[in-house]
């Protein structure tokens, strides 16, 4: 709060007010929040509706509880009466513009509100230990899934039904619920790095990937494998082992103190040397924690500097218009000066 | 746009944007947009970042696309420039503090942007046919997951073990995801109108409520019902039978041109002339269109009027801390000068 020069600070992200507090309310999909995290000195004090205030009072013993009566702007004016706060931070990239205003409507003169960006962002990307564990767990969860996809994977299943074999074994084997939906990806429709999964039927010899993660005690996971069912043709296993030689040699080279760009480069440069450089058209990797992407990012455009406890994906790809893509894709912590992997689903172009 | 005094106008909340162009781009989980849509009295471009871009030309053949190249705050600023608008107006309710600032400082002088609210929202409160019939299949899809669940349900299964089993059959058998998380509680954790599943088991002779939707072609379903195993105790079946009358005399005394607040006392009135005023903590119903909260509201504090083609839910409930609750949930739709039932699962207390 001292850096911040502020004296009272409101957290309305859900996210950032689980990763300070610990309440797991969800915000409505319709948009009225959960609850806001206000904060001074002398107190930390949950703003909840009163449909949330049993559960916010059950897992945030530590803080006062205050009932929003459906209103939480009144409610945050009437506080900044009392407290008399000078600079409220507040959140400027998740509160709305409406919001903003509103809030600000109901302030006493002399308290500024002061919109700032990435606050609890920037302090969630370096992850404690029990973080870690949870987000091991997420990825144990996944890879379990991804072997049971593999297991059961022949020629004539749909994108969609493997899909949907992949979710129910993660939410029946540990998940609460998916990092994101799963991406699934056969021939020519693999040249999208990202597809909903649709009709088309997998055949053999073509590339397939899949994109998917669990989510554990909030946390989440994020793993890629693109395989072919039977023999590739020439092309696949010459792209599929660029794009693994790319991965391997950025995760052994990572280390903290680097630029996002510079872990970028070390695998783009190697996709680059083999004549795909315009075929990687996205990041080689983001941050994952509570959200599946968080700080740090390894891209081009990225200054974030790697440090102990980021977890972030390595996930380079290759895409071909008209004939498909690769994407290899592993979640790793810095631990130690170096990367340690949290998947452990083999990596094998073919499959059955 | 001539009623709103506007020359051109910025669609950015992704609801919004698919019921004007179609296209079902998701917005990322963290926050960055699938498109945004850009209107002036000549052109409708969807402004879509590389990710999305041929996703957008599939699906809104009758719109111009332009790519963000990642900066669509940018991109709107050149159009505005070639277009010349005096004012632009923006969803203040959608977009950020941040995002409104950022797009503001890329205006030419002499274009204003204003922030608007619930624009597009009053549009969706009413339904064509064509989306009265998604609606209609995603209650199926609903009650026949219902109507599972009562089939399985029996003392010893856990709330979790119901809400993955409904989610199941809904997703096996035409959702293309759900509308919400299923809600289960049994006991005295059904005194709370939210809870999420958890671990208890269900038990003989208590109230048990499940509240579900599916979403299919991307509109929503929403349903509940009380039920309990085997004999209820007398209070049970009291409850039970007061919320259900008070939910019939709802769905048959609502009109096109009744507001909101009128519709909810029409069974708020018989809750409190039974004694259980106070334990009627929540509204009687809200619109359910793409999202599963939408206008209209029937609520005391709503004066929106009901109108032909309006969707809502009627779902009274009484919750008694510490023994349980019962809401009674169906959806309707306003057709014909009246409620005709877009859910037709069966009510009833006892199961099996």
């Amino acid at each position: 709060m001292g850096e911040a020069g502020a004296d009272a600070i409101l957290i309305s992200q859900p996210n950032n007010r689980r990763y300070l507090t610990g309440f797991t309310g969800h915000d409505s999909p319709s948009g009225s929040s959960a609850g806001w995290l206000f904060v001074t000195p002398t107190e930390a004090l949950l703003l909840v509706g009163f449909l949330s205030l049993e559960q916010a009072q059950r897992e945030c013993p530590d803080f006062g509880h205050l009932d929003t009566a459906g209103k939480p702007a009144v409610l945050v004016g009437q506080l900044a009466r009392e407290h008399s706060p000078q600079r409220l931070l507040c959140e400027g990239s998740h509160l709305t513009y409406a919001a903003f205003n509103e809030l600000q409507a109901q302030l006493p003169a002399g308290c500024e509100l002061v919109a700032v960006e990435g606050w609890v962002e920037r302090q969630r990307a370096s992850k404690d230990e029990g973080e870690v564990a949870k987000i091991q767990r997420a990825a144990e969860v996944t890879d379990a899934a991804l072997q049971h996809v593999l297991g059961i994977v022949r020629p004539g299943l749909t994108e969609r039904q493997l899909a949907w074999e992949a979710e129910k074994h993660m939410r029946e084997h540990g998940a609460e619920s998916l990092a994101f939906d799963v991406g699934v990806a056969g021939g020519p429709n693999s040249s999208l790095p990202h597809n909903p999964p649709g009709e088309r039927p997998c055949q053999s010899g073509e590339p397939i990937w899949i994109d998917m993660g669990a989510q554990v005690d909030g946390y989440c996971a994020d793993l890629t494998r693109t395989f072919c069912l039977g023999e590739p043709e020439a092309r696949l296993r010459e792209v599929w082992d660029l794009v693994h030689r790319a991965q391997q040699a950025a995760i052994a080279q990572c280390r903290p103190g680097m630029t996002g760009r510079e872990v970028d480069s070390i695998a783009r440069d190697i996709i680059a040397e083999a004549g795909y450089g315009d075929k990687f058209g996205h990041s080689l990797g983001h941050g994952v924690g509570l959200v599946v992407h968080e700080l740090p990012r390894l891209a081009q455009t990225s200054s974030d500097v790697l440090a102990e406890g980021n977890i972030v994906t390595f996930e380079p790809g290759v895409y071909l218009e008209g004939w498909g893509g690769v994407r290899i894709e592993d979640l790793g912590v810095i631990r130690g000066g170096k990367v340690e992997l949290l998947s452990a689903a083999p990596k094998r172009l073919v499959v059955g």
